[in-house]
């Protein structure tokens, strides 16, 4: 039975509530002082770091080097490609001086006026123009190409409605940024960064998602094509996990980077951008956690099993102490983090919630009549199903025990979003549906107008037009006009 | 025979443009469109991430975990610890807006004044106050305590005389920032890291270092002792690699931290902070190379190994590319990184001196009379010495050659550096030495005015009071007046 934990309200009563509760109490993140911004707390931050391992690996076996572009962007280079301006020249952190000096009242430091900078810059809140600005003198011919950069650092957009993880002021991500002599190349680049966050969003985090392109009102503000990876959350909403976008010449012609090709022609450079940020982390807790508290996949868990003895004398601990120091490890020498919790100023009831919240896989408990029967208890924290095994051969039942969490959780994540998916013919129907948290696959005239209307009337938004479903043609649900495909809408995070 | 590098300017004739010169020619960084930014290449960037690597590994060795904090702090924030506001609140990026918009004339985008702050916010110069700010809610009690926290991120100084990793207005870094509940604790965790640093310096850059205690005047804002390791440049120069800073109780005072210890009494938390930048590359880039370009030490090599052929046919080829590809495995199953650069768009004298350049501690060249007698030539990057040697066992004379290299070029410097540091009792001595970019061990009053004066007439500063060294009684080479002991003087960057 689960350890109860006072204070955490129950996914049915307030989804939203709970997650909120869950990101603080399970020791993941809080709000900055700054409004709208973040502190990623240790154990939170220990999360990402196996993200951005395991996504830095998979960017460098395909190919990709990583470097490093200013945090601040001249303003003027916002307005270079006409729709990324409006997409981004909108909420974003202005530096407009860069000295402070003493009050003469003594009162604390002001704002130097005489530092006032001739043209005010932006914190990045995306970088193709930075880097567009830098290929320009990096790029003269075919030769010089493909350029394979990624990027980690920090962005800033200044939310109206922040939210841990989810959708803060600065955020922790990745961006690549590709430049490529041919259409093909790029569009294919696109295409496979897309498939790379697909497969570690399935294999790694357990997480279950659509792969789709986005419609023109949904696209990346400069791009010609934004391919997309959807999850679904329990409530029922949809959450954009990372997106990769095919930008054609739009950011070579803004900053005029040309190329002799092959037969000693110019052409503009052809570009991609592809990101995934700490939002993958509100997905993350999302996906798997219950009303106990986090629930973690085994590959990404910074504290994969955890370990904690019951005794009641000196003794007992020495004697438990020894017996454990061998499987920790064992446990170690087969890859495994392991955590062995025999702090004596904690009882083995706060430590069993405190494992639970933060959503330690395996939890082995060890007490003197196991010793005695050479058994231990064996609880994971997926289903909460404790099992008494014997002490011999314990490692390779955890190394399997770690593959079944894994393995189950996605399962059971993909049932919920496979249940929670349906085809809809009606607009009546597709409200109903909608309003009961559903993913709707339906017939879309392709104009912005009706998309627009159904946004306004359901709140409910195209996440993407589905990759790898028959396209069979039919009339659109809203407005009854020929349709060539179902899309997927659903509101979303 | 070194291969001839068109326009890198000799050290001899110009010892700073050789190094700014080198830092472009080498890949590893360039300026930015943002004055003082720098944008770091994917060649420069791999070296810095060797780096981080390696460091983060002995963060974690020695207890520390990572978290991350937010870019921005609070103008206010600044000014509540005194010395630190003195410090800090000068030369640094101010966010006074968080929106653009439209200009009406349609000539781009303009700050809109309406979405001005009502606090201005600043783009951290270090987090000391942010984090403090923070570590207010995390502690309550020795049981919290201590707080072992180190954040990898960017930081921005608006830096009037800018070079490229040595001192840029952005540049990135890690700070630790930890709390403790004695005071014995915190210097521990000080003097800790300082020596950290100077085995990381030692055994991983190949850099000797000097570990000493900075003066009042040199101090950190706000510290009661700052620790520092001191390299020496090629042209005598000392160069701050890293500094690890004794906070005393003056943050926790500044926003007001304090815990119940164990005899439970109210008592202000001890606190340490301490970093190393991105300006290591600059240390790291002035310490081994030479008129041909990088030499770099193998153990942060981003390639230790390159293989070129030689060859005119395709069958030549072909035959290479087979007898090769075992050695490359060979290699790579020793843990070296090796590239093939077989490209047929670049000549081998094209090749050999990019290789060079970029300071690849190892070349192995094979033709095809090599193949047929059973050997290659392998060029060490460090001393540019050829030999011929059987292609029998090459890997592992490789790896040895990686480990004499890693050492040669650590001995070298050690003795560039001792050969260069003098014990000095005359001022006319004193100002002779410093001219000739010697390190200056002298006698000093122990006064700020004393030492203010020297740096006006001399340019050199007080490096720090080295440790390990006997305290021996003279007088001040400047006053006459009674000293404790002999401290470091020399110019720096």
């Amino acid at each position: 039975m689960a350890t109860e934990l006072k204070g955490l309200t129950k996914r049915s009563e307030n989804y939203s509530q709970w997650y909120n509760e869950l990101v603080v109490k399970a020791d993941l993140a809080e709000q900055a002082p700054v409004r709208g911004c973040m502190v990623i707390k240790p154990y939170g931050y220990a999360i990402w770091e196996k993200m951005h391992e395991v996504l830095d690996r998979k960017f460098k076996e395909t190919g990709h080097q990583n470097a490093y572009f200013p945090l601040l962007i001249p303003k003027s280079y916002l307005s270079r490609e006409a729709e990324h301006v409006e997409g981004f020249a909108k909420e974003c952190a202005v530096v407009t001086h860069y000295r402070l000096k003493n009050a003469e009242d003594g009162s604390g430091v002001i704002v130097d006026p005489a530092a006032k900078l001739e043209e005010e810059l932006i914190i990045r809140p995306t970088s193709e123009t930075i880097i567009w600005s830098t290929y320009k003198n990096w790029i003269k011919s075919y030769r010089d190409l493909p350029i394979l950069c990624n990027q980690w650092a920090n962005v800033m957009r200044w939310e109206m409605r922040p939210r841990l993880f989810l959708r803060t002021a600065e955020f922790l991500w990745q961006e690549g940024h590709t430049a490529h002599a041919t259409r093909e190349e790029a569009e294919a680049e696109a295409k496979k960064m897309q498939t790379v966050y697909a497969d570690f969003a399935e294999k790694w985090m357990a997480l279950p998602v659509i792969k789709g392109v986005k419609s023109e009102t949904e696209r990346f503000a400069g791009a010609l094509d934004t391919y997309t990876i959807e999850s679904m959350t329990q409530d029922g909403k949809a959450l954009q996990c990372g997106t990769s976008h095919f930008l054609g010449q739009n950011f070579a012609k803004a900053f005029d980077v040309q190329f002799v090709d092959k037969d000693n022609k110019l052409d503009y450079v052809w570009a991609t951008s592809w990101g995934v940020s700490t939002r993958l982390m509100g997905a993350l807790i999302m996906a798997h956690s219950d009303d106990n508290g986090l629930v973690l996949p085994p590959k990404l868990a910074p504290i994969q099993v955890v370990i904690v003895p019951i005794y009641k004398s000196d003794e007992d601990l020495a004697a438990i102490n020894e017996r454990v120091a061998g499987i920790v490890e064992n446990l170690q020498a087969k890859g495994i983090s392991v955590k062995y919790d025999n702090a004596e100023n904690k009882r083995p009831g706060f430590k069993f919630a405190d494992y639970e919240i933060k959503g330690v896989p395996v939890r082995i408990v060890l007490g003197m009549r196991d010793l005695q029967n050479g058994t231990l208890e064996v609880m994971r924290r997926d289903t909460l199903e404790k099992e008494t095994l014997p002490l011999e051969g314990i490692e390779d039942r955890v190394v399997n025990l770690l593959d079944e969490i894994q393995e189950n959780i996605y399962q059971k994540a993909l049932a919920y979003r496979n249940e929670r998916m349906v085809e809809v013919d009606t607009y009546d129907d597709f409200k109903t549906q909608i309003e009961n948290g559903r993913f709707v696959l339906a017939h879309w005239d392709g104009t912005a107008e009706t998309e627009a209307k159904i946004k306004e009337e359901t709140k409910a938004t195209i996440r993407c037009l589905p990759l790898g479903m028959e396209e069979v043609p039919g009339k659109c649900v809203y407005t009854g006009k020929p349709s060539a495909r179902r899309v997927l809408f659903a509101r979303s995070y």
